[in-house]
């Protein structure tokens, strides 16, 4: 079958021919994909600044973002039948470990994370995957355009959600970074709470784009009047949250500026350095959050708030074999939303 | 009478006489100083890294760690009288802002902060505070031996109340800096939650200081065998907190060294810097909180410990014209709980 | 002036001539009335089953929902002007005891509630209250129109506030009774989370209303297919939250119809009775939750939820000499939204 | 081997012979009883008022709280090994459901509750559990003794972990009924919280067993004084939290009468009925908890305390054969702590 994989580092993705993946364990399922959506995290990946540390080896098949079909399962998995569209879940767990028992997926004692971890992903025509990882999706839904639901979707979720406990009416979040995950994160902030929305972009298309999902004010750091603006039109004290999905370059310093005292700076971006005095932390009061992904119940929920028509994925297609223009399209800004593979 | 001040950075304070205050507005309460305690605020102060910015130009009266008498009142006063006990929150608050009407009182829109933004503070035989900064001790409880719950106490509780809904049986907190603040930690952390206490310290006698109060182990991050030790004793995965009551030097490395995924990292110390990659953040899926001193509800409630004999105070007494041996010994270390000034 | 006043038990409410309210103490507010609610608790006055006991003996004015202009202030007052529209928080609250400083203002120690304990209330031209009961309003907004905010609206806001930790997206949340209310009730629900919305009500028109604003379906409780139709459109499990408006009749026997295992109950309204055996509490492991007006920070948080448009009260205006019909028509269920007296 | 079954309605548990249980599913475990706790369901069931209706018929084995050591397991298990020491969780759970996902072991969609449900439980010598029931205990631990940690211990644990929230330094806590559960709230609301503990049983031996495990006074119901010396032993305002063990005869009425404005009555005991007129539910601003056994994590963290010595059981050893002695001891309240079976 064909994949796109991860084969040198500062190099784009090849590519090639490989095997079809086939059941191995009970608990394994094959998965025909319908859409791969392609992540900042592959570029770090390519450039050879892999979120996970010691960084796996190449050559392996990139994406963790996926939908399709069940092509085969192992003997015992009863919760999906072949031909079942589906989702996944990023990540592969045990469901036996405490943190399984406690529905904290991502803390599995024994996670796989294929197209990360150096496990194939699901930028191929198949992928394998677990029996915990799967979830129906409905009937009539066309798998392919959910598929950034699966990894930006999910993430975004989990981020929002832990602060939703700070939102009250006439909080304000801030959004910074109105791509595959921050035009997500917009929709679900304004549908999950009472809360305000300004959203914070180098690019005004971007924010339009936030404007029509929600956003009430949009913002350009590189702006001469920023942080000033924003400050005045948050009324003078800043963001009760910065929902930050850059997490690289200046976007710690862009956070901290907006943030007012005894608010809460989540972090799901990365590739950056957060720098911060402890006086700072102490007389400002800040709450700093770091997000990793999210958890099967998450993903459960955010198909329900698509289902209900709450949230939308922007989704722009490509042929999987274009996987290396997708990812120079990321590269440079190109895309308005998500961009999804098609094998 | 006599004062303690801050009148030239890098001097030590001097003893002075100044005027008695009065009652100004009809919100005032004057006290007569039973103790003050000296924090490392002060030495912070006096070293010309004040932690409210623009720093306060000297001269002022230091101390904002306060018990004593009522000594007068303004006509609007009425909650307390002539010759009651008291101890005195840090901050004056105005009441009817929103921060004020939730409980916040550091957050108050109009708050002062004797002995640190520039008003006289209780290093001194009297000192003018107002109506909602007093709160009355039980009437056989001799006050200057409190003194150090009105700062290092009310903070301390407020970084150990915050953290409280992470604490479940078999949590570890680790307390980094055996001081003034953190001897109180220690307790607070083992009366108030299920969790284990790991204490860390330079000094031996600070760590069997802990041990007498409640912690379960002792660590040295000087020890060559650091941290390592510290993991392999909590079971692999390092603290679920670190409650860092010195937040200097190489406090914020220490503190992400032993802290495990989906941790937390509580800072109220100050004086050094916080650097961790984004990527950390994310990965590590780390949570940061600053503290900054407490509200009037935690006092009242710290109190309700210290009656209970719940929590004890260790403070070392010294005559107020002595204070700056009493900073000195703080800044030499020399000092096991907290020094307090007599007038 | 004229007053509307509850003069006896079982009698409609008397129009009357007293005297102008004027300032007694340096804190008190003397406000011109725009507009006062007519709410089920007055009907329950009139019919001699007050809610708070021992019942205060008539005569008093009525009227607890109100908003108007400042007319005078006392020496004490400097948070508002003569001329200000404001809306007046139900309880006047003495800003010192525990209560008050925690932001539980209808725990006040010295609370009193005018036109329900005793105390002339806002069905009149003019009303004493106090300086911490006055919120500003917009210039702009017509304050006649917004007095259901000050308790219908506040009263929905809190108990709606107070279940958002269990609303999760595809929770279910029943509202009961969808009249002054609980139709603000089902807009906040639906704007402060991800929950779906199911209305019940006897009258359809009622059905019809909660659907404009925001409920998915409608249930009429004394259809025969009921509770059988409500669980199967739940998806066979029941309500996640029942806000439970009526709290009289059999509203307690429909909620637990319809409630979920682990769901909460939430009751608002009053008049009936709540009968459970322990055994279901436990085996279906219940939360049932009373709900008592709200806070201060409650109606401020309401008023820029109606400030951006995304709450709006339904009111009828009535004459002030009007007010027995008013009542006679809120008791016989001719109101859609709540009636308001204008004097 | 030999085994106590309840047979008939009203008549004492028989002793009887009957099949070893034997491994049937892959994920099955066969326990070698060690102990198996004495509860008052079993009475409830004996006296055909059983918890689960529609109630299962007889005959079956009682038994729901059991300990012992791993006798066989299936092909699919592979987290405990022949001999090895275990606690068992009382209810088999599948996993796979999203409320296993989620951890909430008791509201599982396919749950099963030996002992309870008519599978046959623990006073026998061996009973069959499956993967997910078992937790393995420390070597050097006597299982026997623990036994009543696996029913008594994790109902009263779940129950004292969802009020922790409401408990601060000052809080009381009044635990009615000392037995079984109440010796074990009493000890996990001491070391879990900062509330102070005042107990409530008929017996005073119970009350003094109370006040050696941490209460700090005690009531008795009966006494002409009570409800009086309670609220002013409370300084006015009663309990913030009653934990009502029994629930059943008065017991709902003496809590409402001792419970605090704004405070919560958390139900674990059954048998009677609550009943209370919402208007007192609304102007009390009461909060009604149902509990109902607790989840798997529950177990773990009650054994982590129970390992650092924080909670003790209070067990009195019976042989199996002794069962309806066992029984009618309880019945009579001759136990101090929970009577244990030992085949």
């Amino acid at each position: 079958m064909k994949a796109v994989r991860f084969v040198r580092e500062h190099s784009p993705p090849a590519v090639q021919v490989v095997e079809k993946p086939t059941v191995q364990d009970p608990l394994d399922v094959i998965v025909r994909i319908a859409g791969a959506g392609v992540c900042r995290t592959d570029i770090h990946i390519l450039d050879g600044a892999a979120p996970l540390q010691p960084a796996p080896p190449p050559p392996f098949t990139l994406g963790h973002e996926d939908t399709g079909w069940i092509d085969a399962v192992g003997t015992g998995v009863s919760n999906v039948s072949v031909g079942d569209p589906v989702i996944l879940h990023p990540a592969l767990t045990c469901g036996v470990c405490p943190a399984c028992r406690n529905g904290e997926d991502m803390y599995c004692a024994r996670t796989r994370f294929p197209g990360v971890d150096g496990m194939d992903g699901g930028y191929a025509e198949y992928l394998r995957t677990s029996v915990r990882a799967v979830l129906p999706l409905a009937k009539g839904v066309p798998p392919a355009a959910q598929a950034p639901l699966a990894d930006a979707g999910i993430t975004a979720f989990h981020a929002v959600r832990r602060i939703l406990p700070e939102l009250r009416p006439g909080s304000i979040v801030a959004v910074l970074g109105i791509g595959g995950l921050g035009h997500i994160g917009v929709q679900l902030v304004r549908t999950m709470s009472p809360a305000r929305v300004f959203a914070l972009d180098l690019a005004p298309e971007r924010l339009e784009f936030a404007a029509r999902l929600g956003a009430e004010k949009g913002f350009t750091p590189a702006d001469p009047g920023f942080p000033a603006n924003f400050l005045k039109s948050s009324g003078g004290n800043g963001a009760d949250v910065v929902l930050d999905f850059v997490g690289e370059q200046n976007s710690p310093e862009v956070a901290l500026q907006i943030l007012r005292r005894g608010g809460t700076y989540s972090i799901v971006g990365y590739g950056g350095n957060l720098s911060v005095p402890t006086v700072a932390m102490i007389t400002r009061e800040i709450r700093i959050l770091g997000n990793f992904v999210g958890n099967y119940r998450d993903l459960v929920e955010l198909l329900e708030l698509q289902r209900q028509g709450r949230v939308a994925v922007s989704a722009k297609e490509y042929p999987l074999t274009e996987a290396p223009r997708a990812v120079e399209d990321l590269r440079r800004g190109r895309i308005l939303g998500r961009a999804v593979l098609i094998p």
